[in-house]
């Protein structure tokens, strides 16, 4: 078995209206100096596998056709056997 | 300058509808061996100021107050100097 940490991140070019948002909360609340907000998602799970390359494939497939936009978003993994 | 990453998790004793649904999705789709999805959120951001120990505390306020949940969530950060 492997647990899977994915991050799902807007690219760069994209717009991040939730960011934005959250960015300026915090100059209402006094916090000058941040900048620069981006705001992606953090995933976590377990795949019951136990051969690596199919276990891979498995979590690619998971993340292009549910987790990420791939229109807009880009995604990274890792795991770690457990 | 600090570049920071967020990492925003529910606890683990809270209940995750959306990882849930997300799954739920997995297995329409075939994937079978995928189990225990969270989803949390990732969040970067830039912190403009020299000392170290002034810009954790804004970063912890920024957490606490705008990006963390502190009922149902935990957060956890890195900061690198840029």
């Amino acid at each position: 078995m492997y647990k899977v940490t994915v991050i799902v991140k807007r690219r760069s070019t994209i717009l991040d209206p939730q960011g934005k948002a959250v960015e300026q909360g915090a100059k209402l609340l006094g916090y000058e100096n941040i900048s620069g907000t981006r705001i992606g998602k953090y995933i976590e799970f377990d795949v019951d596998m136990e051969n690596e390359t199919d276990a891979e494939e498995e979590v690619k497939q998971f993340c292009d056709k549910l987790l990420a936009n791939p229109n807009i978003e880009d995604f990274e993994f890792t795991m770690e056997k457990v």
